[in-house]
């Protein structure tokens, strides 16, 4: 029996982010994308969310490289915590080697890593596997598709992708070599649903930059831009416009910065002489020659446009009149914190120009359309959505049955699930470990759905500590209980109530040396129910409650 | 000196919800509306928001009236918290009166307190102040503004409103009579400013009955319609386009049964005979009889469409087909849970038709067309923009400039600010107590923003708890130190790490004893900085820490 080709995703399936795809032939191992997720809301504490790396741990060994479609963090944001326990070599298009560069530095990783950079056209062996890098449109620079030949056949991953016939740079998206591939033979199509529910195309880059224009054309006041920092093309754009009508630019928030150097070393980015300032050097500029780029356009607490507008940045404060433009939409989730830093800037009396009233923004995303040309130039036999909650992967789904695709060749498939593949069939056959690893802080995968839990219960309700001294030799109290409280009331105007649970606790310590109980677990748990019980009855509330004894 | 008219707002001004205003004059006092907030998503365990009232609570022997001009929860829904203390009559239309009702019966308030039922036209005297029910229109049924006639002037206070030309009952707001006052001078106007940054017009609650009219017809499935509960007008739609199609309605969700029950009794609500089935006895017909109508349209975690979704619903479970039909828009915030209802129903292959694909939403606010109709006809000397954050108070002053307002004129005030009005001269003096209290169970302003810094706190790091029993003689360690933590890490996969912490703890008592130190909370801080700098060092994380000396 032929060997078969295994896809396998560890992320980006029923969520969105931590984007990982395996593919698997003959013992080689190849990945698409290592990214991570954010946390959900109710995630308390935790910093990112990375994919369960267990299965490639366990076959490091076979795995022949790690292909990279686009810098973004949900596709390249997990790297350095696979790399601590895989070392395979890397493949990337110059601006996302540029930027898993700056991450790898920062992990002390860079000597260790073999980072490859590669351009659209070429083709990369590794293993049986060989990988064409096929030049795509995203809201990134040098963003990739990849043709994956097998024995089995090609599969066409397209990564994140929208088809822009006017780019800022770096021309329209391969359609050529995707329909060229598509006359030959591809076996399956794995494509980005990311916006399938939206109808029609999405528009081009190049359309927000009218929109500046209007807003630059004659304009008196200084103008803070904010967008999404590894936007390159936008900044860009917000430069050239700032050049177009005298304004010097200033840059504030460390992930622009950072975006900007890398692209502008790599020559993503090309800043007119003379056009960029230093933060410090704009106090000394008349209003009208000012353009500041910052980061914050989803009102991130520490980002620079929200200390702008709080008064807490160290060089630039919001001033009346100041134009504010938000050139970015809200990421699900984000409404809130954006809308408290647009309120705040409304209360300096800036003037706030945000998506409402005009087109800051375009989506770097295929929408229907575009993902039907997608489908018509690839012709695939199978087609695998990626990227995508469920709504997105069904609709998705739906919209390639429209175009005549047998419903049998679609896989929907989740996160650990075994895509086994010939040149023939397609079909989830088992599963292998996958899921959210958490990190905090440093901690990588120590919290997990109990202390979660346990963070959750404290939040709503907060904690009660009882603590008591007990003899070893014959159960009697020597000191305490004591109760402390945190998260619960104000324990000031409550002492009554910390009275009563003081009480509660004696008489439910008493109940037990009365029934001869000597067993210290079983006194705890009586304690925290008489407390628990007296709690809900009173305050309706539950908080936490840790009976502590001290046997001495 | 001739008296001044005072205007307080106690919520509603820079934030969504608590509407309180208060209108004072010559020792008399009315209210106008008594709403509740929802938390933040920082407030932890926060069940509902109300205003301070302390305000009222210190001038109670002067309040004449509460006013209502609608029975939505932000304008309703702290009555039962003030009325613990404060004891006035309250004047309502019927339906809002009916469920203020419910409100009352539910705290056991109903017998002590003078509901009175008041129709669009009428005139209440309270004191000094004289107030006309003028019917307006919003989305929900019975809604008015008032106009407050007092010795310095007319006063037109909009509540919330739209302006519907075909509305499903009740007739269009009554313009004409705006016009009048405005012909006959008015003061000031005080005016919902919640949808001011939408242009044009809020279209018509008629033109969705469309839109379900073409998702009922030809339909075999069965239908499943989430709309809010309040929403009488859209429900009678829901009914009416089911019973055309020959279909049965069962009713699932609390909010949604009550809302039901009073506006039907009331009359709001026409049901024709025979629609109305049992939710228990839907199995026994046909898929295309079926019609349910449900709450959840918010994403609620404990509304029935939830519950359906994630098959934890006594009576219904989603199946392949149903026809889900989302008759709302996202309150910002809920998109998350919104989005994971949806993406459960897409895996239970059910068709999901929302705000997207169709017109099966309009809001209840006016946009910037009607808010200016309603400035021409008013025609006030003043103005102070209501109900809304900082943005939507600006914009609508900026509207009512553009339309020849002197800027001097508008009053943009905040909640505690005193609005001082005499016949020709409006100005902010002084301030009274107003902010948010916060509700967690039975308790009302028992926690506060120390208490929400605690639960932060704990549910971002977790906490740990050390307790250690001590010689009151010498000071001496008895027994212990012991290590406690809850939502910290996995304790078991880290029993190194909690070794580690026993030991620093101990290092931390010898070294104060080995400085004779015998003050208890020196000691206590000593040890807590101790594990804070080793954990910060080691894990990048900052549990909170609670020593607890026991003195045995």
């Amino acid at each position: 029996m032929a060997e078969k080709l295994k896809i396998i995703s560890l992320g980006g399936l029923n969520e969105i982010g931590k984007n990982l795809t395996v593919y698997e032939y003959g013992g080689d191992m190849i990945l698409v994308d290592v990214g991570m997720g954010f946390p959900d809301d109710d995630m308390y504490g935790i910093d990112v969310v990375i994919p369960d790396f267990t299965y490639l741990i366990k076959n490091r060994e076979r795995i022949r490289g790690i292909f990279l479609t686009h810098g973004h963090e949900d596709h390249i944001g997990s790297i350095p915590y696979l790399l601590r326990d895989v070392n395979a070599p890397i493949y990337a298009t110059r601006m996302t080697a540029g930027l898993v560069k700056l991450k790898l530095e920062e992990h002390r990783l860079l000597d260790k890593t073999k980072l490859i950079t590669c351009e659209a056209g070429e083709v990369v062996r590794a293993g049986k596997f060989s990988v064409e890098f096929i030049h795509a449109n995203h809201s990134i620079a040098d963003a990739v598709s990849f043709a994956i030949k097998t024995p089995v056949g090609t599969v066409v991953h397209t990564g994140d992708f929208k088809i822009d016939p006017t780019p800022i740079q770096g021309g329209m998206m391969d359609l050529g070599r995707l329909g060229q591939l598509g006359k030959e033979g591809v076996l399956a199509l794995l494509a980005d649903s990311t916006n399938v529910e939206r109808p029609g195309f999405t528009k081009s880059e190049r359309s927000v930059g009218a929109s500046f224009d209007a807003l630059f054309r004659g304009c008196e006041q200084r103008i803070i831009v904010t967008t999404f920092a590894s936007n390159v093309d936008r900044i860009q754009q917000i430069i050239d416009v700032a050049a177009r009508y005298g304004r010097k630019v200033a840059v504030t928030g460390r992930s622009m910065e950072n975006a900007m150097r890398v692209s502008t070393e790599l020559g993503y980015m090309k800043i007119p002489d003379g056009v960029l300032v230093d933060l410090n050097h704009i106090k000394s500029l008349p209003k009208h020659k000012i353009c500041i780029i910052t980061t914050g356009s989803q009102g991130e607490t520490m980002s620079a446009l929200t200390r702008m507008a709080f008064n807490t940045h160290r060089q630039v404060d919001i001033q009346a009149g100041d134009r504010v433009v938000i050139s970015a939409s809200a990421i699900p989730g984000n409404e809130n914190s954006i809308g408290s830093v647009i309120n705040e800037l409304y209360r300096k009396d800036a003037e706030v120009v945000n998506e409402r009233l005009g087109a800051l923004h375009v989506s770097g995303h295929a929408c229907q359309e575009e993902l039907k040309i997608i489908h018509a130039l690839v012709k695939p036999k199978f087609f695998i959505p990626l990227h995508g909650e469920q709504r997105h992967l069904k609709t998705h789904a739906k919209l390639a049955q429209e175009m005549g695709m047998d419903p049998r060749h679609i896989i929907i498939s989740d996160i650990g699930k075994v895509i086994e593949l010939t040149p023939n069939s397609a079909k989830i056959n088992g599963t292998v470990p996958a899921g959210r690893v958490f990190v905090d802080g440093y901690g990588v995968g120590d919290v997990g759905s109990v202390v979660l839990r346990d963070r959750k219960h404290l939040a709503e309700d907060g904690m009660i500590v009882v603590v008591v001294s007990m003899s070893g030799e014959d159960g009697s109290v020597i000191s305490g209980p004591d109760i402390i409280t945190r998260g619960f009331v104000y324990v000031k105007e409550s002492e009554g109530l910390m009275e009563e649970l003081r009480r509660v606790a004696v008489n439910s310590l008493e109940n037990c040396r009365r029934d001869s109980r000597s067993d210290w677990a079983a006194i705890k748990t009586e304690v925290k129910n008489a407390l628990s019980n007296f709690l809900y009855k009173k305050t309706k509330r539950n908080p936490m409650i840790l009976p502590v004894i001290m046997e001495v």
